[in-house]
């Protein structure tokens, strides 16, 4: 069995460049079709209404390139409107809160967890929800960190500036003694080194991007829609907007050469 | 003569905010009505025709609001859109970006000009622009600063943070020689004292939102519609969406209490 069709992603911008990356360490074989709603960006001040409304006209675009299964690759979609797409698309869809959660359930070995987002994310207590409905004995202490993401975009990765505001924003849930950390933003591996730095080695760090790779890898195989075949993959980006600088901070999403970016005109994404 | 109708301001967010502190300050007499498009913030990201759009719809609420006159209090609005307002609406239309270009030139001495404001502000050459048309002499050294915005919105406004991020950003424009600067985006006159202090005495700082609030003064004067009256102002704030923390932030913005914040949907927003 193999089944050559790309892979779909989207995210209400280039966030999602990250959980691509993650893709081609793991699939290699794989071909992926990005779509990043740029001239829409950002999903997480809209209410829940309006997000799942442009998530399905981001999927309706996913589906005429013909794709196999959709990782909803933004946080904001995952935690507000994941639930309603899955009940009404006829494919496979994935979110980016559920593999984390995983994956910290798995390591936490006290129970102890740490979660960063933005404050969209942290204020919808999506994670808590999820934590309580599988293991109602793990604490979760989070924390909205709203400088990571123009920090990472900026590409301050490694700067003092970095240091120093994770340091603000880390402290207090380092003090809870967390265990395990989850990156609960798709922006975030970008400052991973920094945040290691901070939280300590001890600490498990939960890249998002990373575990939802691994749920993409055993969702194709479970439903045998892996690309077994030899040919080479080919990828193909989308965005509804090219705003200044966005080949280059594309690139240090995704760590790799951003070929072929198409803008795909809001009108015509229905 | 007295006009008690209300001046109409309105920006993509809350930035304008820091123009509305500004013209409570100078026209105390003033009623206000302002209207913060947060649903669809930023207009940065987006196509000037969009912009103009936008603008028109925010401009429309206003006019239902009986306003004698618009404050345009968003530095994407004035930079692309402006013209197009003022050429097809029947009142008063003053942007952000004018009043601190004739403030600049009236301060330089040597004719040295730094501008800082966000990408979209910096890339679109509007600043230029209108100096060239103004004086060709005057030698204009702008910086994008996207990390102002974010902190000025976090409230870290004398952080050691913000004073490291300001160096790295106007260092390049302070060796320049600028003896005047302008802050181009409505949120940085949150962050005037640290940039203060990394410019140094001798340069002058130059307030849009400061500049905007003579400018609609003298206009009122001239037009004869000032509220002359002495019934007390009062004042109505408008938002398209209320994010999370939209009180506090909005609050170290305007400076004061922000009473009265409706939320209008953007259904009814034509």
């Amino acid at each position: 069995m193999s089944d050559t069709r790309p892979i779909g992603i989207f995210d209400s911008g280039i966030g999602g460049l990250t959980v691509v990356h993650e893709i081609f360490q793991r699939l290699p074989n794989e071909s992926v079709v990005y779509f990043g709603d740029t001239a829409r960006v950002p999903y997480g001040t809209k209410s829940p209404r309006v997000v799942e409304q442009f998530a399905k006209e981001d999927i309706y675009f996913l589906l005429r390139q013909d794709v196999k299964l959709v990782v909803a690759a933004c946080h904001t979609v995952s935690s507000v409107a994941l639930d309603g797409l899955v009940a009404s698309m006829h494919l496979p869809i994935l979110g980016v809160v559920d593999p984390g959660v995983k994956a910290a359930l798995e390591a936490t070995g006290n129970n102890r967890v740490g979660i960063i987002g933005t404050r969209a994310t942290v204020h919808s207590g999506t994670y808590e929800a999820k934590f309580r409905a599988k293991n109602p004995d793990v604490k979760i202490f989070s924390k909205a960190c709203p400088l990571f993401v123009p920090l990472a975009e900026e590409g301050w990765l490694e700067s003092d500036v970095t240091r120093m505001t994770a340091e603000i924003y880390l402290e207090p849930i380092k003090e809870e003694g967390v265990d395990t950390l989850i990156l609960g933003c798709t922006h975030y591996p970008l400052l991973k080194k920094v945040i290691r730095q901070v939280m300590g080695e001890s600490v498990v760090i939960i890249d998002s991007a990373e575990e939802t790779a691994k749920q993409v890898a055993r969702r194709l195989q479970l439903i045998q829609m892996e690309n077994a075949a030899g040919n080479p993959p080919s990828h193909a980006f989308y965005v509804s907007d090219i705003p200044h600088q966005f080949q280059e901070v594309g690139e240090r999403f995704l760590g790799d050469r951003l070929g072929n970016v198409t803008r795909v005109d809001l009108d015509t994404v229905h």
